[in-house]
Parts: C-alpha cells; structure tokens; sequence
C-alpha cells in the first residue's frame, strides 16, 4: 500500500476516498478536513477565544491538539463528572495533555458543584445516567463559555457520532431534532453560546489513527454508563452499510446537510426560548431541565 | 401463548403489537390492516374495477386472495418475465391460483412482447437485469391497465419493501424519491394509472403465514436475479433494528409517511410530466426509459 500523495510506504487506508497516505500526508489530510469544516461553516477565527469540551478520549484531545497545532486560541473545559476510577483515569490523560502543551485548562467537578457524583444525581432523579450527564455537561459547558467570555464551545463529535444521531432521528422521524442537526449550532437566544464540531468530516477510525500517530495519550474506554446505548447499535449498522459501500456513512451525514436538512427548516422557527427562571439560560419551559432535575433531587443550582 | 382475542392457543405471534392471535383472530387482524390501508388512503372503493399485479409469490397472492373474499372487483395481472424455471413455476402458481377461485387473469408474455427473454433483454440494453426488468413491469402495468379500463393497479408491497426502500432513499438523500413515495401514487398525468399497495401495514412475515394458513400455493424463491440487491440489505439492517426493538419498522415507516414525507411536498410540483413520444405514457423525457431501451436493443413498442 503506497501513499496516495508521495508514493512511499502508506500507513492509513482510507477507503471511503479510494486513498492511503503515510504518516505526514495523513497528517495534512487531517488538518484539511478539520479546516474544510471551520471554513465551510465558519465555525470560528483566529480572533476567536475558543473553549473546548475535552473528555479524555481521543476525539476531544484530537481536535483540540489540531487547534492548538494551527495556532488557534483555545482553552481546554474538561468536567470530573465523579465516575469512579473513569473519571479519576480521565482527569489524569487530560492534566498530562494540558501540561506537556502548556495549555489552558479549566476543571469543573460534579461532585464539588452538586455534592454528589454523576451516577448518584441520576438514580436520585430517577433519570437514567446518560440523560442526567448530558443535562449537566450541556448546562456547564455553556456557563463556563459564557462566564470564561469564550466566543465558541467545541465538541469531538465526529463523522461517525453524527451519522449514528442522524440514523435514530431518521428511524423516529424527529423533525424537530432533524431541524436542528449540525455541525454548528448558532447562539440563537441570549445567554447560549455557538457550539461546533470540527471533527463531524472525520471517522472514527481516522481520529484513532491520528492520536496513536501523534503520540496523544487519550483513555481508550467509553464511558461505564454508556453500554448498551441506541446511538452504538446505530453505530454498528451504519459500519455494515460502511463495509457493503464504503462512504456510504458520510454520504448519509454529508447529503443530509446538504439535501434534507433544508426541508426541516420551518421546524426551527416554531421553537419559543426563553431565560430559565433559576438559572438564566435559554430553555423552552419556565425552569430548565436541570434546573427540574436538581430541585428534584434537592441540590441548589451553583448562583442562586 | 394465547391468543390476544378469544385466549384460545396462539398461533401468529405479533410481536410489535404485543399480540399473538389463533388462526380466526388472525385472519381479522390481517383484512382489517388491509381495509385500514385501503380507507385511509382512499386506494379504491366496491364501485371500482382493481387490476392486482401477481408475481406468484406470496405478497401479490395473498392481496388478491384478500380483495376476492371481501368482494372486490379485482382481476390479476400476470407477466411471464420468461426466466428459466423460475418464471414457468410461477406462472403455474398464478394459473391454479384463478382458477381455484374462478378468477380473471390476464397474462402478458415478455418474449412474446419482445421477441426476448428479460435477461437477454436487459443485457442486449447493457442495464441491470432488475432495473430492464422494473421498466418493463412498469410500463406493461400500465398499459393493461388502461388498455382494460381498470380504476386503480393493486401491487403486493410490504411493510418490510416499503422500509428497505424508504431507507435507500434517507441514505441517499434522494428527495425527490422521499417527496414520490406513498401507500398511493395517484394519476397525476393522462395516461397514468392510480398504484396502491393495500399491504404496506403488514410485514413480510405476517403476510407469509397468512399465505401458509389460506393454504396459498406461492412461489418461495425470490426471482434469481434479484440476489444481493440493495433492497435485500436494507431488509437485513432493518431486522435488526426490529430485534432490537419491536415496532421499529413500522414506526419509521409510518412515521414517514405522517411526519417526514410532508417536509418534502414542494420537491414533487418541481417535475414536469408530459406522453412518451413513442408509447404515449407520461414521462419526464422526450422518450421513455422503457422505449429508449427498446430502441437501444432494436425492438419495435408493440402498437407502434
Ligand atoms: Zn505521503
Ligand atoms: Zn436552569
Ligand atoms: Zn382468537
Ligand atoms: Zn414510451
């Protein structure tokens, strides 16, 4: 297997683009689709202050060494969210690649904000752990952008997470979250802030490939609670239709936005935000969902 | 298991319904699926003169067995595609089918049309077997249709056929497909013949053991050049999904066709229809996709 570019000894296939590429090739295919992204979506500039939701996996770290490689300004926002030897595993990956860059990171733990951890907060508010971590990631990512004065929050998601979303709101039908699938999320209301995912062109695999070549040390597990989730079922189906047709998975991502997405977009107006009576942020009912879920379990939310 | 109804022993169990009926309770969930299908979409009323497409496989019997015993004015259509063994077992099948029933059957004889066989056909046109072969059913459909003046043209399409379709079409992003596909494709051109597919709420499964327990003599195999189509992945994934979790096809299915389909309405005015210069059926082109084959592989339009 020879590089596509140079012709010497190729180290990544990537069959969805009938190419391979050695190491430095693959590193400048890398870079182009990470910018391709920012550019075709304007996610961001160099005069931006960028705050990246890193978790210690390897998407997260991979794009913010991207960032910090081209020269961009961006902080690292990374949440203990109190998962036992997980989390204590993941906030070490993520200190160690903050330190050895000399980059910016903020740390917010779930147990110090609500006085107890993830796990904990979920059974006491009877959701399941997934939902409850996500409500609280969402809500902390997005104090933290506004309070820090970032202009942008960026999330690894990558081609294959988007793609296995964009599956279960096709298999549902659920217009409204069809409406709104992108990889940019614009601060359409006061107090939220633009989100973005640089990575949404790049696979799986490829980020893998790009932080083992990089020598990124990122924790290689999902998370515990995640096991037997929807959007890894989806993930599986969509790498069968990926090996029967390769690049049928960005061809389903990259034609929704382009073809489908546009047909949703009536259902975007219909939605009414306002500021959350507890804690500011833009919600469609009076107190947002974490807001509920906290006075559910009995935490007051961190400002009141 | 007992059955749902009468809590006499089960038979057919309905998994995505949560039921399981005898043999009785399962032949009046069965027509009244089919007559849901039929009034909600206004396919066809006891005044109207219904040609059934038959392949004498178990979809096209097992509608036309349905339509017979409640009534209908339903004749068969049967074309002899002219493969091998394949096409002389099935039309056996259909034969003693009608005449079991004393029913009308009308038969169309591809190498009696065409002076060839569908497989030679197809590659003396340099197409795909199924794709020559579609365009053919399609057009002579239509033409024994209007030519015996029936209202509407009945196909056996499934539950299961119209899943795996719907999502080839989500995958590519084929709008304008999205914006066309429907229990019901009316005449919306002079020339063109009112479709429905009165069993699109039942799966292949169900449809199977009705046909086995109406003692349907079908033709099992499916015909031997559809082997490794698309659809017949689709088909796969999508079991999948309904192990996973029961009711997943029905839901994406219907969910389409009640909150996905609408958003693409405005793809469906964009086409301009207008008669085959050649055959006289309504076509987007100068000459259809059917007489632009024939004239390719050197064979006279029959009425030419
Ligand atoms: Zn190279
Ligand atoms: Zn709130
Ligand atoms: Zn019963
Ligand atoms: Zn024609």
């Amino acid at each position: 297997m020879k590089c596509t570019k140079c012709g010497e000894q190729a180290v990544v296939p990537i069959r969805r683009h009938n190419a391979a590429f050695c190491t430095e090739h693959f590193f400048e295919y890398f870079d182009n689709q990470v910018q391709r992204a920012i550019k075709e979506h304007r996610m961001f500039t160099r005069d931006d202050k960028i705050l990246v939701a890193v978790s210690g996996g390897k998407d997260s770290l991979a794009i913010w060494d991207v960032l910090l490689r081209l020269g961009y300004e961006a902080h690292g926002l990374y949440i203990d969210l109190g998962i036992g030897e997980y989390s204590k595993r993941s906030t070490e990956k993520v200190r160690k690649f903050a330190e050895e860059r000399d980059a910016v990171l903020r740390i917010v733990s779930v147990e110090e904000e609500y006085g107890l951890g993830t796990t904990e907060l979920a059974r006491k508010a009877g959701r399941p752990a997934c939902s409850a971590c996500g409500l609280n990631k969402r809500y902390i990512f997005n104090r933290e952008a506004l309070e820090g004065g970032y202009d942008v929050l960026v999330t690894g998601h990558n081609l294959d997470d988007e793609a296995a979303t964009l599956l279960g709101n096709v298999l549902h039908w659920n217009t409204g979250y069809l409406a709104r699938q992108s990889p940019v999320l614009e601060a359409t209301a006061p107090n939220l802030v633009k989100k973005v995912k640089p990575l949404y062109r790049l696979t799986e695999r490829e980020i893998a490939s790009y932080a083992v070549l990089r020598g990124i040390d990122y924790i290689v597990e999902e998370c515990p609670m995640a096991k037997g989730a929807k959007s890894i079922q989806y993930k599986h189906i969509l790498n069968q239709l990926e090996e029967l047709s390769p690049g049928a998975k960005a061809r389903f991502l990259f034609g929704f936005l382009e073809h489908g997405r546009p047909h949703f977009q009536e259902e975007r107006e219909r939605v009414e935000v306002r500021p959350c009576r507890v804690c500011g942020q833009p919600t469609t009912a009076e107190v947002c969902a974490h807001c509920r879920m906290l006075q559910r379990v009995g935490v007051a939310v961190a400002g009141d």
